[in-house]
């Protein structure tokens, strides 16, 4: 198993940048169009446990846009041979200073490009 | 990409059983072992962000024993291809029957066998 192979890491921090906008944005579409169109795709969100690309963009869809900028701290992205990835990221919204929001996502590359297949976002309290 | 091979969705929930009976039993040893000893393995759990296996070890050798026998519900358990899979889980315990917990952890083949790579678990508040 080679990890982060130089092609690979050239190409995932695309696909995460890309996320990240559209997540911002509230950009449901490219959301829907990130995650993996199969009921097997799982998110489990800050406040929701979310099963199959359905629910997910449901969710998406019903999502209110205030509030959602945020910075990220503490990114780490690996790639585990030529078609998984793993996106981590550590993330503070101006709307909540009290809590840190944590961020993964598994990636794999399917035949029409990286798509997300599992993420979980949770948060937790400020420790400093 | 072939998702869900035979071969591979036999071997994946051995390692995940391991897991979840080493966590129970709080045994160090077994859960080091599972997860992949490099500095690129992460784990954000309910109230820690450990990056690295070090900081995951160090964590383990300081959790207290008590309360930790949970029962799972809704695991799913998927495999992209031979080297990767992702393992699901919604979970509650006794000794905190108002949390709803989640875990995801990605998993891959390597030279001496399936070991975690990444993996979260947070809590949320129990919605029924």
């Amino acid at each position: 198993m080679d990890i982060d192979l130089p092609e690979v890491v050239a190409e995932v921090p695309t696909t995460f940048a890309h996320h990240e906008q559209a997540l911002v944005a509230n950009d449901g579409d490219i959301l829907d169009a990130l995650f993996h169109r199969d009921h097997r795709t799982l998110r489990y969100g800050a406040t929701e446990n979310l099963y199959g690309h359905d629910e997910i963009a449901a969710f998406r869809a019903a999502r209110l846009p205030a509030g959602l900028a945020r910075t990220l701290s503490r990114t780490v992205i690996t790639a585990y041979g030529r078609d998984c990835a793993v996106a981590s990221t550590l993330s503070r919204r101006p709307s909540a200073p009290s809590k840190l929001g944590r961020q993964m996502q598994t990636c794999i590359r399917l035949d029409n490009g990286w798509r997300i297949v599992a993420a979980q976002a949770s948060l937790m309290e400020n420790d400093g």
